[in-house]
């Protein structure tokens, strides 16, 4: 069947959208404002944008279910300091991510809420999440307008990995590493794996 | 640790950033050359760029291990005829994309060589993969040069969707779905889904 896409809401086209882009990686971003006050959010319209110079990106959108006006804290910090840190979500930090999601006033430090430990960029000023088994710090190549949402482009400048997830070689045992992957209002762990002949 | 980054080989960055931006769902994008060769080919670095309006994005890179030189023919297609079409990719249908996935030559027809059936857009030139449970006829809103890859923009114009995986009110049935996520080298099933509490 033929969905139309001009006969549904924003908030539809969104529900569509992240059932059929899927399982999709979660970034959990965390920043500083001017004022010094740390943010951390996920977010999941999040990818490799390039390799040479390795690049991510992730979309920041306006929100669906906003009670809150304005633009996201995360936006706001990158726009001010151009630097942000992409945590990767595992299993066990699944709840403490949830609980980072929720829309906060600026004021708020969701290291707090979320029950994380903040620790120093080694390259920028944002702030790492300790528990997170990588954290890739990003200085902000450009932020692209798409519509409503922000694109926003990171340089990795710094690779942490915490020793028991790294197998050498540049390859991540993705066993240890358990990472999350984000579905439409649901989450899939990451342990049915499989392998394909090479083409 | 700390992996120095600037140490690292383009080949070892990719590793890197494969095993880290973890699980990845598969575009798997069909185009038509200019002279109505018809091309397909899976891309994991994908995501949705902007809800309003609908917009996909995808990474279209260097390749590291291309034995053949110059650019991908699905970037070589779509910005000759400013279209294509995003296949989501199945368990089912894991092998099929697999075949879809080495380096051929322009004139060849990977639907051809995938074994799958293209069928005509109803909004694009593009064909679709009739096989695919998930269709997005998509025309090009623009390609971004991020680097040494190219991150190409496309605005969702149709979405077709095959009645069992949908649930109506704008959901998709991911049990029913099926989708493959992409890890580094090898492939994960969506099948231990979880919820956490709405934060």
């Amino acid at each position: 069947m033929i969905i139309e896409l001009d006969d549904l809401t924003i908030r539809d086209v969104y529900k569509l959208l992240s059932g059929s882009v899927v399982p999709r990686p979660i970034a959990w971003v965390s920043t500083v404002s001017r004022d010094g006050i740390r943010n951390l959010a996920p977010f999941s319209f999040f990818t490799v944008a390039s390799w040479n110079p390795p690049t991510l990106c992730f979309s920041i959108g306006p929100g669906v279910n906003e009670t809150r006006a304005g633009p996201k804290d995360t936006l706001v910090n990158i726009q001010e300091t151009r630097q942000f840190v992409v945590n990767v979500v595992t299993y066990p930090l699944a709840e403490q991510m949830q609980r980072s999601s929720a829309n906060f006033a600026p004021e708020v430090d969701e290291f707090e809420v979320a029950g994380v430990t903040p620790v120093a960029g080694r390259r920028v000023a944002a702030p790492r999440v300790l528990e997170a088994p990588i954290q890739m710090e990003c200085e902000l190549d450009r932020i692209v307008e798409v519509g409503a949402n922000h694109l926003v482009l990171g340089r990795l400048v710094c690779y942490h990995i915490r020793d028991d997830c790294y197998l050498g070689d540049c390859k991540v045992d993705i066993k240890k590493l358990q990472p999350v992957g984000r579905l439409a209002g649901n989450y899939v762990k990451i342990d049915t794996f499989f392998e394909l002949p090479i083409a």
